[in-house]
């Protein structure tokens, strides 16, 4: 089957970027399957997601990086080329909501993502039964509410333990360490049951129930120090009325969380999120 | 043409109420159109909202309110009872954004407004071309900004002598003074340019577009003293992404606005909006 | 924990059925939770649906049911009165796309559901693990393309054994023969992957890309013998552009599916949906 | 104020199309504000659309297009160069309906619109009094039902005097005669109020009533000789339950008409809409 390069770029606008990137793959023989690219005016800066086929290029992918290592600095870029063929390693934590891991396991299992999910990290037992019968390690690290460093010293060397590229906070109910954040900033996606940024923090269906607002949502970010304020990848929202109880609206939420997570992580995994500040720019 | 009665109640939810009302209906005659019901668990309360075909009834308007008293009396209802050949007078006061206005007078024309709109209010001269037009009477009173008593006393009286049953603020960026807020409370509806609660006050769609939202939308409410917080009437949302500048958003915001509050307004004037505490009960 | 009787009826409509029928549940000391009704003013039919706490009436379901016989002969009613404590079973029937059927298994599990899944049956015994690890019987019956008529005796067999109250062809790729269609009539629900009545029949998202439409969608319906024709439950849509292969819109499809297909059975399982025509009326 | 140029272009797809195109754009130092493209797998053809700043560039537009023409010929391109000064001219053809007009007007005037309306044409006299308001000439043209030869001629001839560059179908319930679909080909929008392909024809929201559907829906597509089968540049839904009538049908269409219409013309008119075959590529 056939596998392909994903090179993405960001770096200062300038003219013939664009010129000097597809000239450099055509002149490897490379064939663009997909190309995207965007321009910040506000900021001038660039950038660039092209998806080649990787039997069109003359050369294998270390070879194709050095090659392109002087382009990349004449134009100042921040880049990255990866081969598909090198699957992701995914992490998901929990606490005791289950839909968004069922939703990701399923996904997984049924070939729609493009990474492995490769354990499972909870405060709580719970799913142990579900996540084994997957074939998948289990690790229940519980949290002591009045000292949490050795329950994030633990995830921390599991994560490490299992080489995970990407860690995903699927209704994992406890706020990581700075320490952690910084460790795994840009690839550690949260879903947030609200439409940030309203009801940010606790409860947040109970704050919107009170609000009387006729929309909730649901927010997929990156997690940053500064809690529900990271860089937001996508988010989508569910109608309510007066006759819906906070009860109701947790049970719509769901749904919204785990379409909203899966298409955020989706394009996280497909190498279509790049962070530019406190924003994302997707090439959905 | 068949006109209609409507009776819009909310009491203390207890046993018995709908036998009572549509028992006391059907004993003079009528035939209940349309029916819809609310009972709010947390707090005990029950809405109802029947539509009557008045023809069935054996008895004009005014004879029904007095013989449905008794009844009233007894669960201790807050109530109306509108008979829809009175229609709900309405002015509108927009400051230099025409869209709502332009959609709210489209509706009116076309006959999809089940009200009339009286006058138009502008602290700009822009519009007065187009309102003429339409046959309205439009009032320009420009607002100090180092002191607006006069200004707001003249909207006071203009609105007044328009003897408005409802005030549309359809882009009206003034805040309204507490007194106006309080003589017309429940009467005055806004149309707010962001999904309340977030980006509450100035400039919304910049705030959205730093923030980096996914989502933008707006939001329809009954003006209180609290700014930007009263009862929510109506929200609805538009997609937008990392290409989309400040002004696009603005764009793309003008037509969730107008379809909002057009929405929010076609509830109002049908009386399909009873509000509870900060809370609306909508029967859409 | 408390239950509750729900009154479903459809009946010719004239003046005070709602004020018998909400007078014959006071009179009976009936806390009414939930009400709805619905005048089609084109075929002059009424229908209502009340949800009754079972606690607050003075006698047992069954003498309700007896009490209640007079009043429904009055206005010529057809009519149920249901005990939620009687929980409807229902056989979940699938060929080889997994998604329907993992997303209702998660709901029940989760307890979403106003019923128990009480057994699946497929042409194919690809999911058996999965359905056997959930604790539920596995029936498979293979379809012979020539001569079906022993496979679906089979399967009226297992239904039956099965004592299901609904049957959800979730994703089964097989025509029901007649005799099936009409005995389980208003009780066989569908999902079909297009937005009908576009593109009923075969592959349907193909059909869909080659008439290049922008969205696409999914219909949950009940069953009747001309294919695809049945009473419309629900319906939902997902935007999708050139970009989209045949192999996008069915991965699309397959979350637009699964969100319909819950909420019509959902709907149904709970009394809401009123089979009038060829059309439904759904107390959502 | 800036203008820009608009390269867009359709060829055969093969390698090294992007850096023949960008290195001639980035030769002549244009800089490239906003760049599409689609490789259309089932096809093998390509598609670009290249927004360039005007002033970036070292020659004069047509200076441009002779310069292009051999990298034109080397790929068998379809291409088009527009400079944004040179603004479409959109005529707008309506039968009774105002709704689309009032709304293409209002954006004209809000200058939304990258085009100018120049006309209106309409087989009743209705709208004048709105139209010359704006300033825009009115034609009445009456189509004789038995005969629609001579005003289809007279059609023609004025849509040749206002040098309209594309014509839109606003609710004008005429069919077009095959000349002048083919005259205009890829140059008529017309919006249809149903979702595509389902309900083509006549009353197309009295037909989703009768089959009770649970969304309606309206369609933007070019006109061809063969009724309601063009390609389609856009398509927007609008949830409906059992509650509504036709007539709501009909008023809730509206708001999508309006809203679908809008989008699909502003994307043709910024030559954002390529057609391929009977579909098309939308780089909205």
């Amino acid at each position: 089957m056939s596998h392909y390069y994903r090179l993405v770029v960001s770096c200062p606008d300038r003219r013939g970027i664009v010129a000097r990137v597809s000239g450099f793959i055509s002149g490897h023989g490379g064939s663009i399957t997909e190309a995207s690219q965007h321009s910040d005016l506000a900021s001038g800066r660039f950038f660039m997601r092209y998806e080649i086929l990787a039997d069109s290029i003359d050369m294998t992918g270390d070879a194709l990086r050095q090659a392109f290592e002087p382009v990349a600095r004449e134009f100042e870029m921040e880049w990255a080329l990866r081969d598909t063929r090198q699957r992701p390693r995914v992490v998901v934590m929990v606490s005791r909501e289950s839909h968004c891991l069922v939703d990701l396991l399923y996904r997984w299992t049924a070939g729609e993502m493009e990474g492995d999910i490769v354990g499972v990290i909870s405060n709580h037992p719970d799913m142990r039964g579900m996540v084994e019968w997957h074939g998948l390690p289990y690790f229940h690290v519980p949290v002591d509410a009045t000292d949490k460093t050795a329950a994030f010293a633990e995830i921390e060397s599991r994560v490490e333990a299992l080489e995970a590229d990407t860690v995903v906070l699927a209704r994992y109910m406890q706020i990581l360490p700075p320490n952690l954040c910084q460790r795994y900033a840009g690839r550690v996606i949260n879903i947030h049951h609200s439409f940030l940024p309203s009801f940010a923090g606790a409860r947040p269906y109970h704050q919107a129930h009170d609000r009387g607002v006729k929309l909730i949502g649901a927010t997929c970010h990156y997690v940053t120090e500064e809690l529900d304020a990271g860089p937001i990848i996508e988010q989508d929202i569910h109608r309510v009325s007066h006759c819906h109880t906070p009860g109701d609206l947790v049970r719509f939420g769901r749904d919204v969380e785990k379409a909203v997570l899966a298409r955020g992580l989706r394009w996280h995994l497909e190498d279509r999120v790049l962070i530019h500040g406190n924003k994302t720019v997707v090439f959905a």
